[in-house]
């Protein structure tokens, strides 16, 4: 059970009310999810943390929709956050996502947890031909 | 630097050597990543490991090659393994990603990292419109 | 539902009841939450943990006893332990916290989380300027 | 080494710049670290982290400017970030913290972690008195 | 609840059933967890994770069974997988592990996850005399 | 680099000299390890962290050293941390462990962190039948 009230419409002030507006607007629909009404009583999280939603999940980018959805998934799953792999299990389903590609995101997800923990285990070093990067140089103002 | 020796094909036995060429014909290259190398020094590991990754990462599927990079890559940052983020960059590369969908993917990431813990600290619940789910059912064997 | 039974005042053996003793009267109460019941099926577990339990959170120190227990409330929210997320909540509401400091802690666990990935994500260097740190040097006897 | 140029001042696009303008003036420093000039690859990531970082962690509110970094530095020990642990190490000292008090935070992140796994190892739940919580309300649009 | 349907030994493909089969016969018994009915919507993923567990978990080797779960639980505690803990707490209970080695296992992974943090939140360096390990060597196909 | 100071035997105060005596006698060895002279910087952590190592690693019990040292290793490389990754496989090795083991532990360890992930992302409930739990209980001071 939430730690705070699931703040309901006619109850928010009215920053909360622009984004529980917003959010209906941007997605198309009439209900409020759970997080965002929680959030609703630190005002300033609630509209930071839907406007980069909106921003990094919603505007169209180099991104498909749908991949975001998996990438998105893919960490929850790693963190076993409960709310966040339900909430975007449902927007990925809504994009396209059957049982099938679920099941195969699932296993990518395991096959990179067992991935890490066996290079870490025995403390692989990044091959020298992978350091293709850039070394820190000085700050320059100018 | 590795716990383990990074064998050589030269050094290595039967089962190992049969990996590496998969490795290197599959991949179409004459170089073999020094986590292949390391886990030679455990052969049922070595082909079990690289079999998994070809058959999930590899085999075509519903999961087009560079979004399986993308989601392998998000966990390995999730987790913070610089190897497998230096070797999955590179994959990723190679399909296509260049630095701007990089520094996009980097984003869904931090965020999917921020709003899991947002859940989580506040304890939401999973909404109830999302629970169409399947409760556990007996086990029956005919 | 936990695997070990909650183990209550009278069936516990005397090394437990001391501990027991100890939590009621430095937390100034007659109730003894579940994780010490738990932890009464092993004793010296049960007597080591509630000990520096009381060393680094009770006893006075240089951190005052609120920031104590944001601090460990942040560790909790990015393990995801429910357990530890209601008990320090509690703990800390105890202390002062209200509805928007929660918030606030919050959004500071889920902007590091998000940092932290982007940070890795990135593979970005430490500053040369904040490497004002100790190099190891040969341990000496004298 | 980082995957992405550390871009100077005088390379980067105007929407960077003003970032990096707004950097140096709220943190009063001609000086801007790595994290900032790598996220210059990509300003509307560098906008929206900046100043989430200014408005939650520089923008006076009710948990003071100290205890803020402690609690991201927690977070970041226990993610074990390299980069985020060394600059808001750097950030906590600026603001009052010495060695003693980065022992005493050290003890009390690792007896989080540790406490944690005690209560997830033997599945403990949480104690029905503290379950004072808000139990899901259905969303009202009026 | 989980997401997809736990699937019976009538509804499975053939592929599905075969495993079903195996896991029976080499666990002696009747009955198929949860988690293997929820990997046949998916029969690839379901044989593989099947046959890597019997070879990993089941298959004689150096490493003694009890140990092998004890490991395994280890990771699950840390990971804090409810399913993980519950399962293979009671794998391991069927190979003898009683309430105490339980709670004594519980305090290893409590210390570990405690000395992680203190040694990564003071950035200490492996010590020069433990770092007997192998160095990157170019790889070489003959 | 550490992030403080790596006290020699000659420079500690006499409540860190103790402990320093303590270990080097425990370990029968006239080195102590950077990770104790870290610790030395805050004498009561530096003793408390070693008294329960001592108890919990060191002391006879119901669980073999080798086997304490693998639960130790195993969380470690989930946890990435390199510092306790190479003392505890040098702890290993001393008693018994070689590149064998090592790299079968590795193998369980993958293994359990692609399990963990399986069942999370799915949302696999725990089975029924293997909720042989004891349900909270009011607690009783009589």
């Amino acid at each position: 059970m939430a730690k705070v009230k699931l703040i309901n419409y006619g109850d928010a002030v009215e920053e909360a009310k622009k984004v529980f507006d917003d959010i209906m607007e941007v997605r198309g629909t009439k209900y409020v999810n759970n997080i965002w009404r929680a959030l609703a009583n630190y005002p300033p999280l609630l509209k930071r943390f839907w406007e980069q939603m909106r921003e990094v999940m919603v505007k169209p980018s180099r991104i498909d929709p749908l991949t975001k959805e998996m990438i998105y998934l893919a960490v929850s799953i790693t963190n076993n956050c409960d709310y966040c792999i339900n909430s975007h299990i449902a927007a990925a389903r809504s994009k396209g996502m059957d049982d099938e590609v679920l099941c195969e995101l699932n296993e990518i997800v395991g096959l990179a947890n067992q991935g890490n923990r066996l290079t870490q285990g025995l403390q692989v070093d990044v091959d020298n031909i992978l350091k293709d990067d850039y070394e820190e140089t000085r700050w320059k103002l100018d």
